[in-house]
């Protein structure tokens, strides 16, 4: 899997984790500054190896001796983090090259962010950072922590340390990253390390996700990212990374893209944030878009033991929490089975009177420890069930403490009898939130709403149902598995238009002729003439469509200059006036390409098949339910190229309208087959010829049995790929 | 607005509000029982009254006096708190009874709810409490807290007192009614008055709306409901009081109800949740799905300033927080405008140069009390917001006491100012959490989460516009108002269907004679042999549809009994003949009564009516995209009888498909206005005729302009209203 040059970065990044020597570069004696809080960090943290303050204007900082400057340091540095301002950050990188540093963690804000000047400094840092072949964390981030035990390295500035555990994070946010941390404090989340990217002019998420790879304590990866950079290495990365070790992404600034001027159906739907859906989903990452999710999703990925499947055990103190977390459990496809007789019997041998021994149990507020410990001991012993769910709601906090030592007794019970089924509590006590749950070192993931165990239950399925997936079915089909495909012909046409007209639409014989290349071919015959229109429906035999053909005009319907269903001669060259006569009023008669003449379609089902670029994503391929309801109804799903044949089969599963496609209600099955085909052929189209911007196949019929598609209008942008 | 009978009521609960007398039943020496709770909690909340402990077998308890039974207390009692076991309730209700106790609370539990032993009970509560007239909250409930300052009530076993505020509670679930009175304390959500309803046996959520109403001090209303007593005096109760009080409900127990056993699509599609859905959007009433959105807006609405739009400014201390935020505003339809260049520039004027001086503002992590007050104060003097979203996210804990000031000053600096723009704070700071914030007096909501102000502000701004909805234009259409309605007529039809037949299917004559007399025909002529669907056919005028006629057999397009486009009399013809010959086939021909002919409709958009009856909430309506879409989208909306003309409105546009009625892309306009009008129509046909058990229009065909529906198909059950 991980080849010699993966092996190379891992132990390029080895001194950001396990340095034994660090420099501060920028340490300082004025509290509150961030080289004072560096330094209070690394120490009061605990780091097991030397620290060494730089600064020229003290000897001693904090009882330490410290240094005028690096090159004043006799021994060898692994790390110097530099905490100064940006304009005086170039020259001690200089310094760290002449003192053969071989890595270094830039806090200092004032590059990009803050405009073009720092964009100036910025592109200088890393022509530099490339000419000593050093390695960089930063600039403007919080730094970096590894929480192992032999190590103990906080080299940012929060002095908080949560437990050291299987959690590796990564943030493109300090911020965000420095709440994690802390909240992982509260919420007894075990972490291994901790980088905050920030500008990420040097190390980016992928050299971590690599790093991790080899990482034997890390085995649940947090990211929180706002760009990711080299999309294609990210997904391969994490496709392979991410089988082992679930990826559970918050990708923060969706933001709305502009609609593409030519106002194509597949670019306005496809902004910027379904492309990364696309991606995350493509590449199993789990995708979360809330910090409060994506932390209980870390607290539950921890624990290594996983449900086996849906049916979820409800043990709750309170009737009224019982149903909303039976309401969450429906809502998340999760079931909540009645409980076999024999255990309902035991439960009710030792609960109140006053108790309910169904599912959800209800043990009742004033439930003993005794009551507490034997109801989730025998739910936990029960085949019936993949999972429990403990909701504990305190009305008196003097009940607590028994109550929680009656669920950790329950559980250790049930765990000595071989009981393997994860645990979620939900601990509501509202003057004891932070209590943690810890049953002979197994961290019992706990929340406190009743929402949420069904939620991080769901998702562990879903990741479960992905890693599922053999590896080796994923497959790109390579061209020789695709019949008369030619790519090289189809990148003639697009070049010659290029050539001939400059970035623009294809005219209707250029679309034919590039879909005829792949074997996805345009219906009908294009004909200039009332002549040839009668001709051409001759031969395909009535009835006909005849349809305006025109690269400029998009809504033809609207424009009257469709016709269909025509059975003779006479009406064909009717309507070939008609449409002239349509385009005419409008005062668009040089607009007309000609007709198109096409054998009418029945019983198939209509679909849209189109491709997009963007510019850092690069090809996107959408597929929907065709005509109007795509736009309106949004069912659409999109696939970043190049398609995998688990890609294209997801997304077209994924749509809401898929039963119509699987002989719904008595109609045909429809050849899905097929369509697959089409997505796998259009993505090897864009990803072959980059001049292709946009394409649309709209729409495209989909004929039932292995009749294949059929399609019956289509549009194909060129351009460029620098103008794009 | 609140008649006598209203006066009457609230009066009626007065005592359990504002007694000056209170006697525990119950009380007990015995420390963690629910009777030594009750009266320590009376007692250490600090009650203005006089308590009186009855207990036969101690002469004082805590200090206090006890006496042995209610029957030796000499004075008047204005309220009982009874927390025996269920089997001496009873008794102890006679003793209230002698003593002319007005007002019971009853903590005990045992009742309906342990099942048919306790339910006996509990009907004999019920009597005893109707023959004595006293008024009862319980049993199995927590009890009732007044935190008025000048009463001081908590008659609960919680110790826990929040702030006094505009906030009053019921709740169906006595822990959840805890957890949120304990969560109001950290939260710093000011109660008001708190009920747990339990079993509601006497005293229901009805009742305590028309209390709240009167109530001065209640100023929002928080609901917990398993299920909703009496609908439809719910409805019309929550609509009027709603207008002033804001009611924000979590109802839990959506269960996912049978399917009618006769498959249709109205009834499958109408669980209860949809019923509860409908109610509550007919009448105004918030819903949240969880405790915690529950909590955001009860915050949000004590706060008595509101948005008057959607422009949002976001200030914050971290760009990733600000990111998150943004992101969550845009998923909320809200927007976060440039800041106007004036205010850029004051803002740069006194922020780091490191600071993002845009929206989101980023104060950067090290911003001092002065910028944090300053930052507050210029954006919320900027007339290009509507509200202020601040994000503090805590790096170190040193920082946030200055952070805090900072925004106290600033938004005080505001106010004095005369900005009456709303703050919502999401105040990220592990370690102090429960920081509140109050400035002169007014509470700013402050949440911890930064999707969760965006959320708050939409529900707001929702909240507002439909309070703004004139009350006056409210109306249910009067019968004389729809011409050519004649009720009387369709019972009759009913009636004489059941009479001849008992429940079931209407015949297709009879269907139309049904719909006619509402003026929503069925399309088409009923024929029984060929040559009179030929005369028909001929009448109608080419070109026509066959179809089958069967109250039995649903499915007629799968079964191939649908026959379109004919254009002669040998067609139809042929149909006729190729309809029965497939039914034969099917071994089904005794269950044919015809076929009907009808004229090609063409040019509308097909879309679904229909009705179902729950036996909780009533005729439900429904209106959705017709076809198999209905089914598989789910694009449909429910309306609960009687339908008013904002109802209808409403059902119509929140449809996905909406847009697809108002002239789509270059279609015409669908006669939008003939739809509500068949709405209508059917809410007094099912509101009037109990016996519908079940009716569908499915397709109805809305066709362009005013030209009105067309019925293209339709079913109805009928069914004496027991046998539901």
């Amino acid at each position: 899997m991980a080849g010699s040059s993966s092996d190379r970065l891992t132990e390029s990044l080895k001194p950001f984790f396990f340095p034994r020597r660090i420099a501060v570069v920028g340490a300082s004696r004025e509290k509150g500054s961030i080289g004072a809080r560096v330094l209070d960090c690394l120490r009061s943290g605990g780091f097991s190896g030397s620290i060494i303050p730089v600064n020229p204007h003290a000897d001693v900082i904090d009882g330490l001796p410290a240094v005028p400057s690096l090159l004043a340091i006799p021994n060898p540095i692994d790390l110097a983090v530099i905490a100064v301002p940006a304009h005086l950050a170039l020259s001690v990188i200089d310094k760290c090259a002449a003192r053969l540093v071989p890595a270094v963690i830039m806090i200092a804000a004032g590059f990009a962010e803050t405009g073009e000047r720092g964009a100036g400094i910025e592109q200088e840092l890393r022509t530099k950072i490339q000419q000593h072949g050093l390695r960089l964390i930063g600039p403007n981030c919080f730094g970096v922590m590894n929480l192992d035990p032999t190590i103990r390295l906080n080299a940012t500035y929060t002095p908080v340390l949560p437990p050291f555990g299987p959690v590796s994070i990564a943030s493109d946010s300090g911020g965000i990253g420095a709440t994690v941390i802390m909240a992982a404090q509260r919420l007894n989340i075990g972490i291994s390390t901790y980088v905050s990217l920030g500008n990420h002019v040097d190390v980016t998420v992928n050299d971590l996700l690599e790093y991790w790879e080899q990482d034997v304590t890390t085995q649940v990866i947090l990211l929180y990212l706002e760009t990711i950079p080299d999309p294609r290495r990210f997904r391969q990365l994490a496709e392979r990374i991410g089988r082992r070790k679930p990826i559970i992404a918050l990708k923060a600034g969706r933001t709305t893209a502009g609609q593409s001027a030519a106002g194509s159906h597949t670019a306005a739907l496809a902004t910027n944030d379904w492309a990364v859906d696309a991606l995350f989903s493509q590449c199993g990452v789990i995708r979360v878009s809330t910090l409060e999710e994506w932390l209980a999703l870390a607290m539950a990925f921890s624990n290594h033991r996983r449900p086996a499947g849906r049916r979820v055990g409800i043990l709750t103190n309170s009737g009224g929490a019982g149903v909303l977390c039976a309401d969450s459990c429906e809502k998340e496809g999760l079931v909540v089975p009645l409980l076999p007789p024999s255990v309902s019997a035991t439960l009710a041998s030792f609960l109140s009177p006053l108790a309910a021994p169904n599912n959800p149990v209800d043990v009742i507020g004033l439930a003993t420890e005794e009551q507490h410990a034997a109801a989730t001991e025998t739910l936990l012993g029960s085949d019936a069930l993949d999972a429990l769910i403990i909701l504990y709601l305190s009305i008196n906090v003097a009940d607590n403490d028994q109550a929680a030592a009656g669920i950790i007794r329950g559980i250790r019970a049930a765990r000595l009898a071989g009981s393997r089924k994860p645990v979620y509590l939900c601990w509501m006590a509202e003057s004891d939130r932070d209590r943690h749950f810890t049953v002979d070192g197994e961290v019992i993931p706990t929340y406190h709403a009743p929402d949420i165990p069904a939620l991080v239950i769901r998702r562990l399925l879903s990741y479960e149902a992905w890693r599922e997936q053999s590896v080796e079915d994923v497959r790109l089909p390579p061209a020789r598995e695709l019949p008369q495909l030619d790519v090289s012909q189809a990148k003639a046409v697009c070049a010659k238009a290029l050539a001939e007209r400059g970035p623009g639409w294809l005219t209707t014989e250029e679309v034919q002729a590039l879909l005829g290349t792949v074997s996805v071919p345009l219906l009908g015959r294009l004909t200039t003439d009332p002549d040839e229109a009668v001709q051409a429906a001759e031969t395909i035999g009535y009835p006909v469509a005849v349809k305006l053909a025109s690269r400029h005009i998009l809504h033809k319907t609207e424009l009257g200059t469709v016709c269909l269903n025509l059975t003779d001669g006479q009406v064909v060259r009717e309507a070939f006036h008609t449409i002239k006569d349509r385009l005419a009023q409008a005062g668009k008669l040089d607009l007309m390409d000609g007709v198109l003449v096409q054998p009418m379609v029945s019983g198939g089902m209509e679909m849209l098949v189109g491709a997009t670029r963007d510019s850092h994503f690069g090809p996107l391929i959408a597929v929907g339910l065709g005509g109007i309801h795509v736009e309106l109804l949004g069912d659409v799903r999109f696939g970043l190229a190049p398609l995998t044949n688990h890609d294209v089969s997801r997304m077209i599963r994924n749509l809401n309208g898929y039963p119509l496609l699987t002989g719904y209600r008595g109609r045909p099955a429809m050849d899905v087959g097929g369509l697959e085909d089409v997505l796998i052929r259009m993505s090897y189209l864009v990803e072959a010829i980059p001049d292709i911007s946009q394409l649309d196949l709209n729409p495209i019929i989909v004929l039932p049995d292995s009749q294949g598609c059929k399609v019956v209008d289509a549009r194909v942008l060129v351009q460029a790929p620098f103008e794009h």
